[in-house]
Order: structure tokens, then sequence, then C-alpha cells
């Protein structure tokens, strides 16, 4: 019986896992240290406050249920020992005679950590609900405050950051601020936030085509937006950011600026590139190693010796599933294939009813690019009540210009603190 | 123009903005530390993962956006100036010609305030996930742990209070561990989960009659909830309680024991009673203070002359709604009319299907019961959205013995934290 480790349940992870469910000889533990796969690529709509975090987080071991090979365990990897195939987490340690390294990446901030603490960015469902937090509370604030200095602060909210993430977050909020929170408030006029996107680059979305682009710059700019490209952050702090020798006072930033990946590819001592990615073979397996893979957002894949694949879903899912295969093939003595990445392409939306889709060759914006993206998005979520429960969310949103999630949650949930008087 | 400040936007003081709302010649503002109206009524639903957050909490000024004489502040009042008719809060003053107060109560831990750490009470969003965090993590745990006596500690579940609350708590807990996570688990059989419900006094659900309580301990008991009575914890802490002489070892212990009024009760220095509520005259009035009403958990109006009226939402409902019309009746030069509650009884439900109703003599459980209980709380339920939203989740879980929103989410949304070590 051989034994496959798993860590990470995302799509890399949860696909391989799926497709070595219930197959003979084989038994399989995930582990995550969070107990729910996401569907990232709708994570923005939770920190918009368009969709509860349950809708798009579903528990990993519910997903697995029936796959009685499969155990799921929740506890975070600390380290690999690659020569005594074991990994060692925080709780417990596994032996393995495959391994699939899946945990993904996280935001960076290019060396200046201390700007999170200001700027969060947006990978977990706890980021999702503390931005949601942010951008209501400022609301809140500036309907409060009497000073006009203190209301420009409050209703100018900063995204750094050009790429899809920050596209559809900036593009979110001209939103939220020009249809839904409109008519909620009685001493400031939502309308007049003041929304800046600033990517350091020469145009925002640089993985999309140039046309595509500008259609999005366009879209962005109705929604109130402004776009400050070849503009780089040269300070972050509670009170806004420096761009630069220009200052601009913000409430909120948002962070949507650089990914690299998950601290395990530096501490296996293997090949990886400067974002941290480990360098894999063709059958997507470390060199020296094949039984470790490595698969998703982790994984530095050079495309037939060209850049390496980006991280999007449809990358991760298709290296988790060829990595079963490959270990099934091997199992019954066949050799392993090379991976192929079918080209799924790239999708961005701008707000409600608009987006940019571009497919080889193919390109579409506007509201039937918005409708594909509803489409696919509602296919690739996991279980059919999240399906159900999405469509029926957005259905309601589009038709009343309503959010429905527009809950500002405190991190304390104790009333009888030690340190702070009672309060009423 | 006169000006009524409303402190509190839950049953009593949503009810009476919206009785208020766009009449001539009076103002309203409601002042709330939360941005939320909160069903309280279901939060033991989102403690329990069936339902998410947004589903049960609405914004309140959304609610109230299109009674354009009302504003809201979300802020905190920290006391009130009767003389010179002033309400301050942590960020702003306002000066009322009426004054309602409804701030509603939170639990109490009987002078043993250290004990919340270890027991969180249910009044509050915050303190619902967090419930759910203890509960989802402590079968993680029990999957993980190979020692035994850890197992058990994970695997017991106390519940501290055996009134309506409780009773819901342990009935939920109870029907998770049998149906929800059955499946889900390889090491840990959940169906095995001890769960302890301990009351104080002689028996549960002492407001309700002694039959119908016993219909519940039966109920319970199906679930495989165990009910001490006559049982007074004298002990809590991170390891368990301790009752007398009794050592009982959990890891998750869920405090229903006990409420009091909010703060502001015992600093207005008016009369109030043992728990903190703020005894009223007829017109629900603060005695010498013709123009400041208090409605909700925060008054105490002894009926006829009785016991107060208990701390139920369609007593603070009546309460917020007399309180406007009695306004409304000064405002035309009328007397006030002394207030009369009408009883819509009591309900509670126990697990997936029962429920027990009282009515006057009027007594009624089981699925009947269940079914009267889950129309009401729809009906009651604010925005015709959440109604849809709730039904269709309950109508899923009814079905499929699951539940919707099992997310253990973490209290730290920062990655880059100063004091720790960086986690892959």
């Amino acid at each position: 019986m051989k034994h496959v480790v798993i860590v990470g349940g995302g799509f890399a992870g949860l696909n391989a896992a799926k497709d070595l469910g219930n197959r003979p000889d084989i038994r399989v533990t995930l582990i995550d240290r969070c107990n729910h796969h996401l569907f990232q690529p709708l994570l923005y709509q939770v920190a918009m406050a368009a969709l509860s975090p349950a809708e798009i987080a579903v528990p990993i071991r519910h997903i697995l249920a029936r796959y009685r090979n499969i155990t799921v365990l929740q506890d975070e990897v600390r380290d690999v020992d690659l020569a005594s195939h074991r990994v060692m987490a925080q709780n417990s340690f596994l032996d393995y005679d495959y391994l699939i390294l899946a945990c993904g990446a996280r935001h960076s901030y290019f060396g200046h950590e201390e700007w999170e603490e200001y700027a969060p960015g947006l990978k977990t469902i706890e980021q999702a609900t503390e931005i949601r937090r942010r951008v209501l509370t400022a609301f809140e604030e500036a309907e409060r405050t009497r000073d006009s200095e203190q209301l420009k602060k409050f209703l100018t909210f900063i995204v750094v950051g050009g790429g899809p993430t920050g596209v559809e977050l900036a593009g979110a909020i001209g939103e939220m601020s020009r249809f839904t929170l409109a008519r909620d408030f009685r001493n400031i006029n939502p309308k007049l936030a003041h929304i800046i996107l600033i990517e350091a680059g020469p145009r925002i979305l640089p993985s999309f085509f140039e046309e595509l682009a500008k259609v999005a710059t366009r879209n962005l700019e109705n929604l109130g937006v402004q776009i400050w490209t070849s503009s780089k952050v040269t300070q972050v702090d509670n009170n806004g950011v420096t761009i630069g020798r220009e200052r601009v006072e913000a409430a909120t930033i948002l962070w949507a600026a650089g990914v690299q990946a998950s601290e395990l590819g530096r501490k296996l001592a293997v090949n990886s590139d400067l974002q941290g990615r480990i360098r894999v073979e063709s059958c997507l397996n470390i060199k020296g190693h094949p039984e470790v893979f490595v698969a998703g957002d982790l994984a530095h894949f050079a495309h037939g010796g060209g850049d390496p694949l980006p991280g999007l879903a449809p990358v991760a899912l298709q290296q988790g599933r060829w990595i079963a295969r490959n270990i099934l093939r091997e199992n019954v003595g066949k050799k392993p294939l090379p991976f192929h990445y079918m080209d799924k392409g790239q999708l961005a939306t701008i707000g409600r009813s608009k987006a940019i889709i571009q497919l080889g060759r193919f390109r579409c914006s506007g509201f039937l690019a918005w409708f594909i993206w509803l489409i696919t998005h509602i296919y690739y979520l996991i279980g059919f009540k999240n399906r159900l429960f999405v469509t029926m969310q957005w259905a309601w949103s589009f038709f009343s210009f309503n959010r429905g999630a527009r809950l500002i949650v405190n991190k304390e949930w104790r009333f009888y603190r030690p340190d702070t008087s009672v309060d009423i």
C-alpha cells in the first residue's frame, strides 16, 4: 500500500486527492493548516461584502469524505526531510512514498513586511474579512467625522498593484460606493469616494493584451477609479502611502502588488526561482526525486522552456490531476508522462457586468465577457449548494444593486477583557 | 423639530426607529456600536455552523435607508447626562428631546468574568464565530491526537446553563456530531462525542411547563446529550469545569448561564434591579424623566406588578413600537399610554425537527412545534433576501444532514507577524 502525502488543499492538492480517491493499493493523507478549501478567484467578493465566506469555502474533509482511502489532517507543515521521506508538521509527522507539495503562495511586500499591518493582502478568508472591515469602517468613520481633512482621508481608498486582483478590488470599491452605499448615508456622499489604483509598471493588467487593458482602464474610470501607472510605492504607513515625492493620505490601503511562493520552497534547499517557486522537471517532480512532486503556485514549470506558467487556478488544477495520473501509472509499472498544459485563458472582472477575457488569440470584453466569467466561476465552484447560493446572491445583487454581507466584524470576541474598561 | 436619540439597534431600537421614520417634525438618530442589526434568536445557528453571519445580520443603515429623517451612527455610548439631555459617545455627543435606551444585555459570569476566556457566551457575531471555531477545532484536534486522555477531552463538550440558549446549543452539537460529521473523520467517531448540559436549578427550561421541559430532556438525550441538573459550576479553566467536588475535563465549554443588563443601567444612577435592568414606569419611561424611555433587555417592566417581562424578542419589539407611538402622541399634544404586553409565547428547538412551544395554556412539541418555530423565525427575519436564503439553507441542511458554514476562521489575519516565525 503506497502512502501519498499531499501538502495543501487548494486547487492542485484537492484535485490530486480526488483522482487518487478510492484507488486500489493507495492511501492518501492530505494536510492543510486550514480546515477549508478556498475558491480563491472569488475571494475579492468576500472582501467586498458581496459573498459570505462559507459560500466560497468548504471543509476539505467534507469534500473528500466519500473517498475512504483519504485521511484529512488539519496541521501546519514545518519541513520535509527528502532523504528519509518524512513530512514534519507542527503536531505530527508523516512518512510518504509519494509527496505532492501544493502549498501555494502568499503576498509579498518586497522586503517591507512591516507594511502588511497597514495594507492587507488578499489570500485568506481572514484577510478578506479584515479588508471588508476596513473598507466598511472607513465609510462609517467618514459619516461621523466633522473634520474635512479627516473626511477626505476616510474616503480615499488606495489599491496597490494593477494585476487582476487589484483591478477587481478597485472596481468593486467603485461599484460599492456608487451604487450600494449611495442612499444609506446622511452626512457623506459615498459616490465622492476617491479610489486610486497604483501600478509600478507602465500599464495595468500586463498579462493581458494592451487593447483589453485599455478597455479595463475605461471601465474602471467610469466607476470613479483613478489609475496611476509607472508609480512605485516607496512608503506605506497608518495614514497613507508615499510614491516617490508624492504623498497621499488614505485610511484604507489594500495590497495586491506581489506574491511569493510558500516558504517551503526555500527550506527544501532545492532549485528555486526568485519568487521562491520550486523549479520542477517535465513530470512536475523535483530533480533527483521522482517521488516528490510540486504543483500550483509553488511550482516553477517552464512551459516549453519559456516563461513559467502563471499562478492561475487552471494551472494548479491540471498539475494536480496530472501528478495523480503519473502516480497511478507508476503504481502499475508504467512510466510517468511529461506535463502538458492546456491553456484555459485569463479573465478579469471590472465592477458589475463588465469583464475582459483572452484565450490564445481570442479576446472579448463587456457584458458577454462578464457572462462567460460568471458561468465559468459558477461551474468551477465546489458543491452544488455553493453554486446555487452564489448564483442567487449574484442575481439578487445584480437586480437590487445591493451586497449581502456588509458586516463589520471585530477581531475581539471577549467582552470582559482584562486590559480595557467595560463598555456599555 | 424634535430630536429622538435611540441607543441600540436591536429589536426594540430598530422597531422604534421604523415607527418614527418619515414622520413630520421628528428627526431620529440611532446609535449602535455595531453596524448591523442582529437576529439574535438564530445566533446559535451561526455558532453551530448552520448559517453564515450575514444571513442573520443586516446593516442598520441599510434597513433604515428609506426613512430620510433617520441618521444612523456607528459609535459607542459611554454615558448619558439626564439633566442636560445629552448622550456622550466615544467619538461624538448628541443632544436629545427624547431618548430611547435599548442597548440590551450581555452574558454574566456572576462575578467570575475571568471564565469568559474559557467559556464564551453567545451574544454577538464575534462570539458565535469564536464558538464555531472552538467546536470544529476540537473535532480536528481529536482526529489528530493519539493520546486517549486528550482524545476524551477534545470530544467532551460542556454547555453551562439549561435555558433555551443552552438547550439549543447542546442539541445542535448533538445533531452535528451524530449526523453532519459522522462520515467525515477517519480516526475518530464523532458520534461518541460527550455532550453535557449543566444546570444549577432542579430542571432545565424553568420558564416552560415542566411537561414540555421533560419532552425537551428526552429529545436531548436522544441526541446524546447528558443533562446534569442541580449542578453548580464552581470553577472554569482551560481544561474543564469543576462542579463542587467533581471535575470534568473538556476542551470546549460554552456559557449560557446568565445575563445582565448593559452597564448603562448602573451608570445612570437610576432605580435598577439586581441584573442591572432599569425599573421603568407604566409608559416605559424612567421615573421623573418622561422624555427618557427604556426598552428590551435593559428594561425591568413589572407586568401587572408581578415578575418583570422576560428578555424575549417580542417584548423588545412591542416595547420599541409602543415608545414610538407615545412619542408621536405627545408630539400632537396627546397623553402617553401605559404599555400593555401581548403575550407571544415561548419557543425552543432541540436539534433538527423537534421543538417545544407554549403560549398561555396552549402547549405543543415535536415536529409540529418545530414547523411553527421555523415559520415564525423566517417571518420575523428582516429582509426578503435573508428569509429566502435562510429558508434555502435550512431546506438544504434538512435533506442533506449537512451544515453550510463549517469554517474554522482564525483570529489573526496577518501573515508577517513581528513576534512569530514565518509559517509555511
